[in-house]
């Protein structure tokens, strides 16, 4: 941030009087301008024994199989957030969405949020952002392949709950650690 | 958002390429600026059978009791950030913090989240937030006094759960409704 989205003169970074952070204020009508984590919400879309991976068709990890997630919009609900990524990149429906993995990535500053749902039907196709979009089995998932630690997270956490048929919250502090390849 | 922050110019709203919202995308650099929901993380500190909470000394809700709670910060975790609220607005430490209510306010675009942790020691103050600083016992909590509806459903489900000794994560969505007072 250069300049002051609401007058449009450049701001300074500094430390506003009452805080401890470094801010950007802008130098004519001195707005304060906040910059705070973003938050991530998804689903882990069940169907019977399967869930629902997408391959991604865009950077980062172009390639790698994903939960379907994005980024939460103002005046939507983490679960309607994660319904409608589902909807956008798997053209796929969901109901009785729970809150199952949270994860805090400090690094990029996200949080990100899986809630299970069930397919509310086995239909599903590639959104624009997926290369191809399919159903797995727990032996068919293909966790070399998967893109980001928070999607083998929340798989292996789902796996190891469906022995228990028991499905508690998980949180987790997740630092970088970004899988190579 | 009139101006855009990474040059200055002015912003027009209009729904980008491959998006399905309005968004501030500036008439000179074209540079797209999303808006997206806020975590506001802080802690459900525990001392013995007592729960601490904070008087509010800055509007909203100036002079009602809340759980110490604030902006999450970029490059904190979650719980660091709740820890951080905790020491600001009560000059007190907590440990051992686990996930334990999340709610979705989609009216004012909020995700929060509360840690329930344990005070290091029975040693707080006012932060400048706080008018005062105090342990409850559940026949003491100022139900009618609390200052938000996220604060009301965290300690119900407290003291519920202390009856059963099992603390799951509760999630909810909960659309506008603050007390009126």
């Amino acid at each position: 941030m250069k300049f002051c989205s609401a007058c449009g003169a450049s701001v300074d970074y500094k430390v506003p009087e009452d805080d401890s952070r470094e801010r950007a204020v802008c130098s004519n009508c001195g707005a304060i301008h906040y910059q705070n984590p973003k938050v991530v919400t998804g689903t882990l879309p069940i169907w019977g024994d399967q869930v629902l991976l997408c391959k991604r068709a865009i950077e980062p990890r172009r390639g790698y199989w994903t939960l379907p997630a994005g980024y939460m919009e103002n005046g939507e609900t983490a679960e309607t957030g994660g319904a409608r990524e589902t909807m956008e990149e798997a053209n796929a429906a969901v109901e009785n969405p729970s809150l199952y993995t949270v994860f805090s990535l400090p690094h990029i500053s996200q949080v990100y949020m899986f809630f299970k749902a069930d397919l509310v039907g086995p239909t599903y196709s590639s959104g624009s952002e997926s290369l191809e979009v399919a159903l797995f089995s727990e032996h068919e998932i293909p966790w070399d392949e998967l893109a980001f630690p928070v999607v083998n997270k929340t798989l292996e956490h789902y796996f190891a709950d469906r022995a228990n048929n028991a499905f508690p919250v998980h949180y987790e502090n997740l630092a970088f650690r970004r899988r190579s390849g």
